[in-house]
């Protein structure tokens, strides 16, 4: 067994330094909390209320909990929320919370939402209206507007996203809103759910970035937490108004104690893994590395155009969208994640520029085998990321 | 915070020494696993296609699923399954496969299954049928049958218990399924997942235990990975039949990949955790240990009988349910979990005589000063656990 542990702990290695295309940040250092391995910390049930169990980290919890509340400026006697599994869970807990404010309510959601949204929409036996997107991937609210206005009779559930899974796009939340009230719906007859999956945690320490915030009409907000903050397993954070999770558990008669997340046993490590970076790195050390991505992804993005790669990179965004590889042995040896014709590297916290360049030169010389002729032949993604953005024959 | 750290870690370290309302075994290292938290693992979705992200633990994952089928009798070619979050988890996708094979089925559950299994109804908006328990705690088939026959237009969804929460009641399998037989359920209108929470992975290892095993009509099976195993953080293992998993994701269009766990980002450490376990103890380290559990829980209740304290403990079970000590402060200190007029302790690996009798003399001597007059007043709680386990003055 110590044979087999040390040719896995080998390779994870190896795959970790080769990485670009998942929004995690693969660098930490957690050594100083190895001692608490041999414990088993369960957070049973919610944070705020004590269960029986003694083995717990609700105190670290709550801890983060109250930093993500007055990041996102919810009082601390009106806000409730928990540390999840993964952003999955979080956007499984808002849709749901939304579902219990508006049973019979439609859930919107743009066609570049998670694909949880959608299996949320499944699992909860909901309505579901997929909302276009415009080409940075950001929800079309001209299109939202319509679909509003054709199904006025009932609640409006929504699916905002700071960030797009694939193209790092992040709706125009204001304008949501607008488009809500300009059709006609009151604030008591609509929910918003905003998944922050890995740039609601960005976004904050983006200066003239728009705000996520609950002085603004918003139900809740989920974050990961092995994505910016990095962590050795999946976790996020869910935050949301206490009103509404009165509203649930009173409904939940058959339980003596109140049960209002998605999973029973929970996971007490990830709340001191997160507890610690967040004290180790302060807000002054999460704004310094949130200015070295974009920095960092405006380079790679820039080398990929003057390579006559087809590229884009949204503004308040640290993803680069760009031509896919031919090669499925480069897709996996950087690890980039593909859709379509589209692939795209993150540009995280352990993303150097020297990593960069290794990627892109080579990409460079891969990609000149990729063609029969040995010339280079740029395919048209414009239709995937814009004209402007494309560097095929007929738009460079 | 080297102090908080600290300080924090002495506290667990003396809950955990006084642990016994929770099913978990609280003695495990995995000191030899440590070098792999500076790792972010991640199974992100199916454990059986992979994904993009190479820092995965798929290999070990796969082998510990294969494991379990083996276990309960299912071929490696016939069985799709995922190493879970928790208890909840597995339950919450168990009824969910049940509801997509049947969407107008009705889940049965008697009223002594975890909350989670209510909890499902909800969310999935399923009908749910109470069914009424024996006094030992486990499903009364005749109620059953009378509930069945009155719904016998829609199919049946059966959640199935291997151990109840507080009773640790087996709910009888194959009573079950003679039930639906005889009131004229086909094998093709029922679905049974059976929560296999804790005794899922005891019964198999017990001499003449009625068998939970894929050989009968039954559609999943989950246990959880932080109870008899041990583990820092929860988790769990669901194994189900491979054709229900390609019925429900043929339904799944939406996604490019295959979308049948609950959660998308997964932890990759728990299936290491799980590994390093069952290939370290094996299948006759787990059988000794079961026996001891089996044989330590009798101890304690014959102690508690022999004090005149009315006690109940089930076959199968090492569950010891017992009169609900007066004291909410001696019941945190031992970490009960109590429900009405019972407490139980659950007797785990990590616990030996010792703390058995450490525990019974704590409760002897308390038990004393918690009645005014400083006479023992036995309560009846004969409705609870029946005439013949109860010690009160009209029962004993």
């Amino acid at each position: 067994m110590a044979g087999i542990l040390a040719r896995y702990r080998k390779s994870l290695a190896e795959r970790t330094k080769h990485h670009l295309g998942y929004p995690y940040n693969l660098d930490f250092d957690y050594g100083a909390l190895a001692q608490l391995q041999h414990f088993s910390i369960n957070n049973l049930g919610d944070p705020f209320i004590e269960s029986n169990y003694g083995v717990h980290s609700r105190q670290f919890e709550v801890g983060v909990l109250d930093w993500f509340a007055r990041l996102w400026e919810l009082e601390k006697n009106e806000y409730w929320g928990y540390i999840t599994n993964c952003g999955t869970e979080g956007n499984l807990h808002g849709i749901l919370v939304g579902r219990e404010v508006f049973p019979d309510g439609i859930l919107y959601a743009s066609q570049e939402s998670h694909y949880s949204v959608f299996k949320a929409a499944r699992m909860y036996r909901m309505e579901c209206i997929k909302v276009d997107t415009l080409m940075s991937g950001e929800i079309d609210c001209a299109d939202f507007r319509n679909k509003l206005l054709q199904n006025k009779e009932k609640p409006a559930i929504i699916n905002v996203n700071i960030g797009t899974t694939v193209k790092g796009a992040v709706d125009d939340l204001d304008l949501v809103i607008k488009t809500l009230e300009e059709t006609g719906f009151k604030h008591d007859r609509f929910y918003i759910h905003c998944d922050g999956a890995l740039f609601g945690l960005m976004m904050p320490f983006v200066k003239c970035a728009p705000k996520v915030t609950f002085k603004k009409p918003i139900g809740s907000v989920s974050v990961s937490g092995h994505k910016f903050v990095g962590c050795p397993m999946p976790c996020g954070v869910q935050i949301t108004r206490l009103e509404h999770i009165n509203a649930l558990s009173r409904n939940v008669e058959y339980l003596a104690s109140r049960d209002a997340t998605i999973m029973g046993s929970r996971n007490g490590h990830a709340p001191i893994f997160l507890w610690y970076t967040l004290n180790r790195k302060g807000y002054r050390g999460f704004q310094k590395e949130v200015q070295k991505c974009l920095r960092n992804a405006h380079y790679l993005k820039d080398r990929l155009q003057a390579a006559g790669i087809g590229a884009m990179l949204n503004e308040l965004s640290s993803t680069v969208v760009f031509e896919r590889p031919k090669d499925d042995d480069f897709v996996r040896r950087w690890q980039l994640a593909c859709e379509g014709n589209l692939a795209h590297a993150i540009v995280m916290p352990n993303i150097t520029i020297g990593k960069l360049d290794d990627f892109v030169d080579e990409l460079i010389l891969k990609r000149s085998g990729w063609f029969q002729d040995g010339k280079i032949q740029t395919p048209c993604i414009s239709a995937d990321i814009g004209v402007d953005n494309c560097a095929c024959k007929l738009h460079k």
